[in-house]
């Protein structure tokens, strides 16, 4: 029997690296303060398609003669929480790590459930904001061991990008229409977006639009022609760069939502690999579920990050947690078994028996099947004496030692919390 | 805006309590050597009612237009995940902890949205497994600070029942129906339960089966008496009592699901509090979904223990993780407390700044409202003697040290690990 497509089982192979990652987030996210917050998996049809354009309102699960909906996405819900839970002390910096479901045709690589890692800050309107969460984006992905050098953090500002398509004079009605056409440049490079533009506003403006994005020069030059269709804009730019010096103006960052205001960014760890996080400032959004905030916020691309951890991991996947297995070498050994991994569990190792009543060999099979780094043998000999036989499984090394010693080995050799991986 | 009836938003205040029990009872899971299985929240309509019963089956959300629902529990995902993965070694030690829905009238005390946290073991007839899981469920209990002086672990067998179904003479259709009503016995009483049973099996097989089941005596008579009823059944609670002192023979427990077919249990606190865990034997249930195997596992009440847990605290909730804010006594100083904060956070203490360009009096409310132990604040005096003035924030105390030195007394004093609450 399977699942319905585009969604996947995860084995606990596959689940102890996406909790590594999971934890990995979590803990930066709250070494900068950050918050949980959960909300439902199902809302209000009309909470979810409040703004989210007609491109994902087509893709809600919706549930059959209700009026509710699974979400599509972290920053919806979030919004219609601050703005009905009004006492909340402002800045509110939220982080929420969860699923949601989107119905759209599922493809390779692209599900229908998967998870999104957002952190927001809700109620500032200073810099400061952007600037901590692309150090928090920074760390994020440092610490989960990507080699940054050649990483991109591309910023922009729809002030700027505002200004510019009035200086175009394009009809309002295609300006969106023009934005998401430009923001495509990566997938389709430029033949294609000039291509798709010539088709919604001509040869000769397509043209103009083009070259007038076309600036030469690093952010200082960008900085200074940006100033010209919004001091404003340009102003906050130039604000977060100093908090984040890395950031690279990208004229060409648009950013697929409708709901930024100001500045938006993007997060490529490799032009193959392509973007691992983006976010940005929706200043509008939570006034429309009632009383308006400032907001700003970051989404990593978590099933991508995991995906890349997977594919570069050498050694395979790890199967279990488990440290140690205590193998009886008769079933009259089971209790003493039972208390020895008592012991080992006391000390914060991962143990565990057998619960098939199989003999030594068949035990020391499951042993091997996940992988199970020590194998304490007892017997007779073990039991009278109050030790164990520790079988390392790797070197096939044994020797007759006291539970103490062996969860002393153990950790020095392999340093591994009941919580981690 | 509101959620939809039965679900609920988490503020963080109650996300970190949350998170703390899921993260010890997963502490405890692993420790005993179990593995963490994801599945989707949506699974074929066909996968949900093979076994769900009737009841179950109407409170399934549908997805409109699909034949997809959401699932209602986590041991039939985990069936359908077994049949179709043959290759598992066994035992498959699995367990999950996640969300489920079930579209019942929402009532207080009763959500549509809720958690569930199970162990499951797969592929094993021993009841070495049933040990297993009730010696966990007494460490995961003991560990989140319950106390189990007056605690019950009750034990029963479907064979037991079974036999003793057949003793009674009452006809096949009505048996389950009859188990229903017995197993009500906490809820509604001695004389509820003959109300339901006269009204099925008239007064005479009313009386017949409440006397029946009154056995006096402790473990070693009802285990004499259930001998009679199903020698199978009674030698399986011997094992599990030897593995498990604690537990206490039931004949009243039935377990409302209809997949059971041996040992089943039910964790009471106390009286008043009712069933904090509970689970069973259901050999029978994977086959249903592709080649069978034995199975036995216990989900623990995990909203109810929650609640408890949030009742008894006399301290409050915590309303966030963060342990210093870092407070810039004016803006220039800014880029001096971002540093400040990178320091506190390398160390691993969850530092937070003003990202609002507030003065110094809004920006200590700000720490006061959350409730944060300890305030940094830096001016000149303090960025030209590349210190800090650690403040109190209980007790108002100040003294101008080093990050160093605050952070040691950060965690001499207020032990918080990061990923801790």
């Amino acid at each position: 029997m399977e699942t319905p497509a585009g969604m996947r089982d995860f084995a606990p192979k596959e689940m102890l690296v996406r909790k590594w990652v999971v934890e990995k987030i979590e803990e930066k996210f709250r070494i900068y303060g950050f918050r949980p917050l959960d909300t439902p998996a199902m809302e209000f049809l009309d909470v979810l398609t409040a703004k989210s354009g007609e491109e994902i309102e087509k893709q809600i699960f919706r549930i059959r003669e209700e009026n509710i909906g699974l979400r599509f996405d972290l920053t919806v819900p979030l919004a219609r929480f601050v703005a009905s839970n009004l006492e909340l002390p402002k800045p509110f910096k939220r982080y929420a790590i969860g699923k949601v479901w989107r119905n759209e045709e599922a493809q390779k690589g692209r599900y229908r459930e998967f998870m999104q890692a957002d952190v927001d800050i809700v109620g500032t309107k200073s810099m400061r904001a952007e600037g901590e969460l692309l150090n928090l984006a920074y760390e994020v992905l440092n610490d989960l061991g990507f080699d940054l050098r050649g990483a991109r953090f591309l910023l922009n500002n729809r002030k700027i990008l505002n200004g510019l398509a009035k200086s175009w004079e394009i009809e309002e009605s295609v300006r969106d229409d023009v934005f998401r056409s430009l923001d495509k440049m990566d997938k389709i490079g430029e033949l294609g977006v000039r291509n798709e533009l010539e088709a919604k506003v001509g040869v000769e403006k397509t043209e103009e639009i083009l070259e007038s994005l076309k600036v030469d020069g690093g952010n200082g030059e960008k900085l200074e022609f940006a100033k010209e269709y919004s001091e404003e804009g340009a102003a906050e730019l130039e604000e977060i760069l100093f908090y984040f010096p890395n950031a690279e103006i990208d004229l060409f960052l648009v950013r697929g939502l409708a709901y930024y205001t100001g500045p938006i960014f993007e997060i490529k760890l490799s032009e193959e690999i392509g973007s691992v996080a983006a976010g940005g400032r929706y200043d509008g959004l939570i006034g429309l579920y009632g009383q308006g905030e400032y907001a700003t916020g970051i989404s990593f691309g978590i099933e991508r990050l995991i995906y890349l951890i997977n594919s570069r991991r050498e050694d395979g996947l790890r199967e279990t947690t488990t440290q140690i297995f205590v193998a009886n070498v008769k079933p009259e050994f089971y209790p003493y078994a039972l208390e020895v991994a008592k012991e080992f569990r006391k000390a914060g190792i991962c143990a565990e028996v057998d619960l098939n009543e199989r003999n030594l060999r068949k035990q020391l099979e499951y042993v091997n099947a996940l992988k199970i780094p020590y194998a304490a043998v007892v017997g007779e000999k073990e039991r009278s004496a109050k030790k164990i036989t520790l079988r390392d499984m790797k070197t096939g090394e044994e020797r007759t030692i006291s539970v103490n010693e062996a969860v002393n080995k153990i950790k020095a050799t392999y340093e591994l919390r009941p919580g981690k991986y």
